[in-house]
């Protein structure tokens, strides 16, 4: 299946990609949230497409798409886990994964505007595969970590190099200013994709190709990852994983880019579809 | 006022502290969370406290207490923010406050049990004040800060020192380990202290004095740290700030001294009450 969320901010409603059409699912009666993952809503979810194949209302392609997961308990994102991304930014290559949080009020849809914060200089982009977890993962093993898995998502893990690496402390406080998290354009269940790690990963910036990556050169994987962070944290269904980016970011230019109001970012992911983010200035509400 | 939460675990009952004595607040029907903040909870609770004074029922002094606050969006914490504690762990001071992050998943209550984590040997302990913010907060000035703030808690902020400083990464992989955070006994609104920034906070460990410091000696005081914080992030509604620990914690002692099955954690602040964890191991269930 593929899942989306649809509507106003705050206020989106609920819905599947069938065969490249929009459909509302909003008579399913739950969001896409932490209780429908652990309430086994994936599959009552496909039951409920079942039964009503026939009168699913269309979405309108106007409709603006939030991210297709609600609000999470945590977005846990991982640090240099492509080798040439290391290597562009002059670190080393980890010897274990590198975690990392970004706040959640960072979320937005897909193809919501990026907004680069008051006093930032250096905001930049990530193209990333993020994980669904799709059920409770407390110190789960490698060979099990698939199975804790709902499934994938599009994501631009969105950055402030400034904030990031020069205003002390851990990396957490570049990584979640509002806007930098957007995710989608949908959900895809696991048993959409083929192979998670052997998809090829895009990111353009005004037309120009930056990051052009695929997520066989990930040097921790997807069940690696899954099982790792579980040995630190538990994850809930819903939680979101990101888990790093190829090389190409602003940061790792010579000399660095970054983005400025009117940029256009586009980016896509074989099998998860692609998004598109218009870069604006903080404006004072 | 003095908020708690009691009872079963991910069940919690809502309910106050007057003239010391535990009253259940169920009838209200709100649990104290982001909604309840966002919607002028307090000050709808108070005037429901005036209404039914003299109805309410008792809680029993058996009751298991819960984390006076429902699981926020964030818990967000400053690191290295007495001057005595940056110098027992050879740190420079800060030039800015440090943010990382705690998964909400360790979020417990004040008399829980601290789970040292599978595979840890350095689980350290840190009293510290808390924030609660009190209505969203993005780019609010210092001057403003306090108007964001609905209370404060006694909160541990339980440390894996090996996971936070010698596997890789930010401090972020030693501070979310589930039972990391116990916070309580109860949220005290910003009216309960006379000054915030002039309580003694103290823990010890077996009985043993292991902290005794002051929040005289905040390098970054809460005015600060709000408007700080809000530069980088949106808080929410009872998001969770953790302000930092005074001297005294086992990585600074001279051979460092960790947390073993059975110790008995007892911590408090003038005016935030006290709490008493024991420590056990991890087992499989």
């Amino acid at each position: 299946m593929k899942l989306i969320r649809y509507g106003v901010p705050g206020k989106e409603k609920t819905g599947v990609i069938i065969n490249d059409i929009k459909y509302d699912t909003s008579a399913f009666g739950e969001d896409y949230n932490e209780l429908f993952f652990e309430n086994d809503g994936l599959n009552r979810l496909q039951q409920f497409l079942k039964d009503n194949a026939d009168n699913l209302p269309e979405v309108s392609d106007n409709e603006r798409l939030g991210s297709p997961v609600a609000r999470p308990s945590k977005i846990v994102c991982i640090g240099l886990n492509y080798k040439d991304h290391a290597e562009e930014t002059n670190a080393p290559l980890p010897k274990e994964p590198i975690i990392f949080f970004k706040s959640t009020t960072s979320l937005v849809g897909p193809n919501d505007n990026i907004i680069i914060p008051k006093n930032s200089v250096k905001t930049d982009w990530e193209v990333e595969l993020a994980i669904v977890i799709g059920k409770k993962a407390s110190y789960v093993d490698e060979a099990d970590a698939m199975g804790y898995v709902a499934g994938y998502c599009l994501h631009n893990d969105v950055s402030e190099r400034e904030f990031q690496l020069e205003r002390n402390g851990t990396w957490d406080k570049g990584k979640g200013c509002d806007t930098f998290a957007p995710v989608g354009p949908f959900l895809a269940t696991s048993d959409e994709l083929s192979d998670v790690h052997n998809l090829r990963l895009w990111l353009t910036v005004n037309g120009e190709t930056m990051q052009d990556g695929t997520t066989a050169n990930l040097i921790f994987d997807v069940p690696y990852l899954v099982s790792y962070i579980s040995q630190f944290m538990t994850l809930l269904p819903g939680d979101i994983i990101s888990t790093g980016t190829p090389a190409g970011v602003g940061l790792g230019m010579k000399p660095p880019v970054y983005l400025k109001p009117g940029d256009v970012v586009e980016l896509g992911i074989d099998g998860l579809g692609t998004a598109r983010q218009v870069v604006e200035a903080y404006v004072k509400n």
